[in-house]
């Protein structure tokens, strides 16, 4: 048995979820049992695709990756910003080769329940897309539940506005029931929110400091950073570049990079007006139990430099 | 190829599933490929058993039966009713004796799944419980979609009130988003619903009748009846018996038992005071496509003599 | 203190609010205190101005007219379909002249409030457009539901569907928060519904009939049935036309007009799919106290030989 | 014409309401032309008798006050928490005598009416309880629109979490669709939220600086903010004491003491889970037009300067 955390990350890659399965990669501590894709920034067609391809060009060959669901659980997936930040085929920007290596023919559900029930070890899943695949493999395997270390979450917001509706962070906007069922599962749950990541950004000088690093993966992560910069001042009117979804990787290598609160959270579904916001209970005003952690500081230079020094690693298996 | 039209029975047996499944196995023009289970009536592991005990006092022997979701998509199960109305383990009166034929270890989701995928014809699918099994194998794999014959549906009121809040029926209360995905998700759908259940009765000198046929199965459905009579009468003054969920597979035998009107229908799941509700665009208002087809008539003389005809029969495999 | 019943109008003319202030002013056993006006079937300065042109048409000079809200309580006027079935200014069809009696300056909510607080009998309110001025009154001035006999209502479908959405009639759908208020004001309401209003119609036969009696005001009403039941064909497909507004003066008349079941009813107001339909509780499953008759059965002929009786009557102070 | 800006105070006392009233009175550039009361803090009985008694207590006995609504628009009061923060009549704490002036006649919503109907200049409203007068009003009269100044609100929390919910501030919170009606109203509104009023806090030693002055106005206001403040201490933990309503005065007679942001603002109804929030569209996601300034930042030592100042002033009328 090795020392190393278990973890299966479940993305939708997405520029972001591209820089976390790098970082996972390059994680001494970690051991990706294997990649689950879902619909969100992009179709799954393109979500799996990317998976594979940013793998296998940073040659991790040997992480198996699986399609999920292709659509949030109750309507179609809400494609427009999801185009307009990650690009028409999600990863847009550097020219990253096909991937070589297959796609698993298992859906990516039946590869999380199976996976956890057969684990000698608890697992910490990292979901930093929609949470249609984690809903649906706690309602079809409720007893997953006790072979589940954490769900460290990339999504929503507490402190801060939404990224696509006044109220509701992307994540959790595309699929507010799944992260609803997420939260009332009774797992342990850590969330990392826009709050945090919003503020842990690269800076035009960091993606060029990134980039002189000159080994072909900070190359292509620096490249990446370009596409996602230059959206996000387009869409956004930003400056600077957040990477979401790599923070929830970030924190399992390094657990001083984000501080939490303990708080009960719920997720809104029923107004149009606030369809997908995470409310947290932050002051203890509802009497219920608290069920999740919640970001509420970054140490963004910690989080800058794990970047630069875990890219130029090369994949050790 | 067979003639006979292919099935798969999802339910939550439920004295009415119970007579459904027994009305199936007795249909010369029907095949049941297999029964899947879901919590609805009573718990998952009440309603798989149910299932499998009824098959075999009944000598069904060789049809499978699989347990489904043991819980709604987004909530826990509302169990309140179902114990009323169908004692604590889901099928209250008759004693009947434990299963001999063991439950199949495949998840009835990826039963269904997979019997789709690899069946030469279309499939009938007849859900007669809450429909969270449907929509998780809807959503996990939207291909089979193409496979599906027809849904024929036991849920709703859209003429009549519910029988759970003053707008619902219990089988969508207890799981409207499951609801929701299914009437959304594109399937040849025919509704029968409480306007035509409660119509299609039992009176006591018909369960009188049918016991009189001294047949096991004949005398074990008279035993169920007077059970489901007896709460029907006293959690709703009703004097009369429904057998909701047989009507679905009655109608698979002979076409002219309901009438049915094509509709738009959507559930409601946003306010309290509706969710559950099927709300069917009669007027064509809406302009939206029709989805389904919903029951407007029912011929209960037709249904009660089939019941009698059948219930005698021997099993033929 | 005469023995005539005091009566309130509260409408949108509109075709059939027209018929109802006609049949009310010409009834021998009711007195109107005054008309008060809404927006619904047309804008409010249409409304009010119907509402006086028809009165004077009829030389029912000593009547006041009030101008009330002008839009429903939380969003603006839902206009099209109103256009549509009573025309541009609400009363198409026939040419009747220009208002000769001025709109008095008070505001139709304050003439409600200061006409029950000092009335010595109790009044009873007869709406028959949304519900806004009522809501209005019993927001601002509780203390008047003591002296308010009843309110009798057109509004609402309990059985039928609704003819603005699948679920919703549209005085109710207009303003649903105002008819939530009324409901659980705690007042005695009865509620005629489109279940007995579109069983109460009028043929072609019977216009013809009212036509024939050659009076003025006969002919004006056969003349604004011509135009209701073109508009009823054109939009719904219906050969024959309702005169839902003038039932709830009828029953004033007769009370053998109309049947009624006592229930609980409530407004849905949440959910976009059945916002602002009427939800009885007709088996008693809430538990909740009835608050509310509605309308159950209609004797049709008897409406119909009272519009022609009434019609052909005159004005008598 | 006189320079003072032209004020109605429309409150619910309430400590802080108090305190906002004694202020406005010893404010030299406002003139108040009427206090209006309205259910919230405390019953309306209580609301308006606090009101009345406060003005007398400190010599105002040429503003009126008038009584309004005396419940939200579409329930009940929610009382609990008011009785908790305020005490059982809306005042605990000091002996303030009872009132010696009469309370008008003329409902609060009229007279907001007839008053901005009949000014020469524009007049500034505000409201520092539930919106209900004020939406109120609106409704019955939209045309007083143009005769207001602006609208000074205290409610909602945008950076901060609710006060009464997790998503929820107490104003906004017992009247959510006054407030939605309010805001969508056109009217220039300036919010200030929790997010300015729980940072311009009185600490003890500044209670004390201000009971030490010795005049009767600034003893009885410290006897408010120590009851205010234990209460505070007791329900939320908070060892500081909020004077929430004051600063809608208090930014008439400074503007520099809060800074503003300009947004759309909608209030959540439909969501048990948000009811009452105040969604603010801060980066401006949803493309519409803004319609209030919320507050973003407040000057403390500006504000507990500004309270010791006026609270020794004589009134002058």
């Amino acid at each position: 048995m090795s020392n190393k955390k278990k973890i299966i990350i479940d993305c939708d890659p997405g520029h972001d979820d591209a820089i976390a399965l790098l970082l996972a990669s390059r994680a001494d501590n970690l051991k990706i049992l294997g990649v689950t894709t879902v619909a969100g920034n992009s179709e799954i067609e393109h979500t799996v695709r990317n998976a594979r391809r940013v793998l296998d060009y940073a040659e991790v060959f040997d992480v198996p990756v699986y399609k999920g669901c292709n659509h949030p659980m109750m309507h179609n997936l809400y494609r427009l910003t999801g185009a307009i930040i990650h690009g028409e085929d999600g990863l847009g920007g550097p020219d990253i080769p096909p991937p070589v290596t297959p796609i698993e023919k298992e859906h990516a559900v039946d590869f999380i329940i199976k996976t956890l029930r057969e684990s000698d070890e608890k697992i910490t899943l990292i979901p930093t897309g929609p949470l249609t695949n984690i809903a649906m493999a706690l309602i079809k395997a409720p007893d997953i539940k006790d072979n589940i270390e954490k769900i460290v979450i990339m999504g929503g917001a507490v402190y801060t506005p939404g990224n696509i509706t006044s109220a509701a962070e992307f994540n959790i906007y595309v699929d507010p029931e799944a992260a609803k069922i997420v939260f009332s599962s009774g797992c342990n749950i850590y969330l990392n929110t826009l709050d945090v990541s919003m503020k842990a950004v690269f800076y035009n000088e960091d993606i060029e400091n990134l980039r002189a690093q000159g080994d072909k993966v900070s190359v292509i992560v620096a490249e990446l950073l370009d596409f996602f910069a230059s959206t996000h001042l387009d869409h956004f009117g930003i400056k600077s570049c957040p990477v979401h979804d790599a923070l929830c990787v970030g924190v399992l290598i390094d657990d001083s990079l984000i501080q939490y609160e303990r708080t009960y959270l719920d997720v809104s579904v029923n107004d149009p007006l606030t369809r997908g916001e995470t409310v947290a209970d932050l002051w203890g005003i509802t009497g219920k139990e608290t069920n999740c952690f919640i970001s509420v500081k970054v140490d963004r230079d910690k989080f800058v430099n794990m970047i630069f020094d875990h890219m130029k690693k090369p994949y050790k298996r």
